[in-house]
């Protein structure tokens, strides 16, 4: 069977949802994943890219190259898990289920350097997947401006425009990372779909599901069952009143797959970088009246569609 | 001509632009304007209340009842107008334009058992379109909740979701005056469709509109064309970026006539209350999950439609 035509990068902080959203992509049949770009959030980039090519290798896709990005904020000089992010996805980032070390090692070429290759070779049919904090793909675009015009789709997870924060009152978790980086983005005319909170937190997942994989009795289903049990068990102590786990990074990888899960608004965003509301994605009052721009905030989403769609797909890749 | 069914009471702090949404209502045949009841804000309660009986002589429409509302916020003692406001407006509400008082005087019905005596009596064919802080409605539905489930709908001005706030980086100035009760609006079942700043502050007048009133030689059309002179001058200062003087009430009554001027989205709505997001109107985290409430806001709006509208509308009653 020839590759598909459509392209994928997913860059990845990770992360038990970083997990399910790598599954749900090998799982699709409609994208071929050329590659993941590295980044730090959930976990260190060194403790990410680790759990990368050791989930690739349990999934079944050891072809899959996987690229060293920056591993700090662009205004920062280093970077540490919160005490928060350790226990939502465990000091190993993947619930503290314990998987194999690959045998394989990350790329040499920056992934910086890959997503620029990636954009001219693909452009049109190139997606890109972020779902940590924006700075590979800022500073992708800062070292080549055309990368922004040139590229696909920029489907990320982040933000949170209708709902409040889950960091600060204002500040979602990625993008309070690297606000620098997130609002430059939003100031290219790089094509951008945003699911932030407003969507990923009516996107549950609760130990009914993760029973169903746990019963089929497969290494990859009894995995995806206790990583996922992890966070659940995570989200009934830190937010109790969702009744599950918010699927945050599937939702972005299945969106950029299907982008009619969601429903969007346009809106010329930015990010706040100063006092209380530094991490806040907003409108940019300054452009509320040009032309509504490239960017689309996603602000329902159809979570019976994802939902079966999401164990479809799992449950299919853990069966095997 | 028989009165159109459907029923319409204004809640005016008047204030130049709620004197164009009272211009407006009264240009439309849709709707009956049953009575204004006055609220403070951009003015005084009393400074409202001579404005809105001045403005009906003006008008030609002296049957028109207006009825005292509670002259200051729910979680205060008492109310002054800012100095800002008084910079927006004039002191005397109109862009200091001198109109005579009107020989008429106010009912002597609070504007609290007004507004539910009105409800109880044409239900679903009412219209209540609330432009400054929303202390009558609250105190409304306090004292006869039923109000919330019996009121046709709620066409407010007031707030702001994918924009910051013109009075801190995230709060309205309506909501602002009075979180406490626009916060208990929203958590009633009560229709309500917000039009904030997301979608007034895409419908601008600039001087080429008011030179077309001016040009009428009559004396309604040198009123209002000298009246929102003063408010494009004082945009040209406070928002220059703008480009004109943002048209928020005049948008709230004429969506309230055609709720197809401005695409919306549901969400169940919060205001928050403390700290520096005080007066925030954001989607409520703990029913983030339940069904779509009554809450819709605006997001987008047909600005050349309405527009239009407004121009045909008040120019053909500054004609008269």
């Amino acid at each position: 069977m020839a590759a598909p035509a459509r392209k994928m990068i997913l860059d990845l902080d990770t992360g038990i949802d970083d997990t399910l959203a790598l599954a749900y992509t090998l799982a699709s049949p409609e994208v071929e994943l050329i590659g993941i770009t590295a980044t730090y959030g959930n976990v260190r980039l060194e403790t990410g890219m680790r759990n990368d090519l050791a989930l690739l290798d349990l999934f079944g896709h050891p072809e899959v190259p996987v690229f060293p990005g920056l591993d700090h904020a662009s205004a920062k000089s280093d970077f540490a898990v919160s005490k928060v992010t350790e226990f939502i996805h465990g000091r190993n980032g993947i619930g503290e289920v314990v998987i194999p070390d690959s045998a394989r090692k990350a790329e040499t070429t920056p992934a910086v350097d890959f997503i620029i290759d990636a954009v001219h070779r693909y452009g049109e049919d190139l997606v890109y997947v972020p779902t940590g904090p924006l700075t590979n793909i800022a500073a992708a675009i800062a070292k080549d401006p055309t990368v922004a015009d040139e590229i696909g789709h920029i489907t990320l997870m982040g933000g949170a425009l209708t709902q409040p924060g889950n960091v600060s009152p204002c500040a979602e978790a990625n993008i309070d990372q690297d606000p620098e980086a997130a609002n430059a983005l939003f100031h290219t005319h790089a094509p951008i779909t945003m699911i932030g909170l407003d969507v990923t937190h009516r996107t549950l997942l609760t130990h009914a599901e993760t029973a169903k994989w746990r019963a089929l009795g497969t290494p990859r289903g009894e995995f995806l069952a206790d990583m996922t049990d992890y966070y659940i068990n995570a989200y009934a102590v830190n937010a109790p009143q969702l009744g599950g786990c918010g699927l945050h990074d599937p939702l972005a990888a299945a969106t950029a797959i299907d982008p009619t899960l969601v429903s969007t608004i346009d809106l010329n965003l930015q990010v706040d970088l100063e006092g209380a509301f530094r991490g806040r994605t907003i409108g940019d009052p300054k452009r509320i009246n040009e032309p509504a721009g490239t960017t689309k905030v996603a602000v329902d989403v159809d979570r019976e569609r994802f939902l079966g769609l999401l164990m479809e797909r799992l449950t299919a890749l853990a069966s095997a």
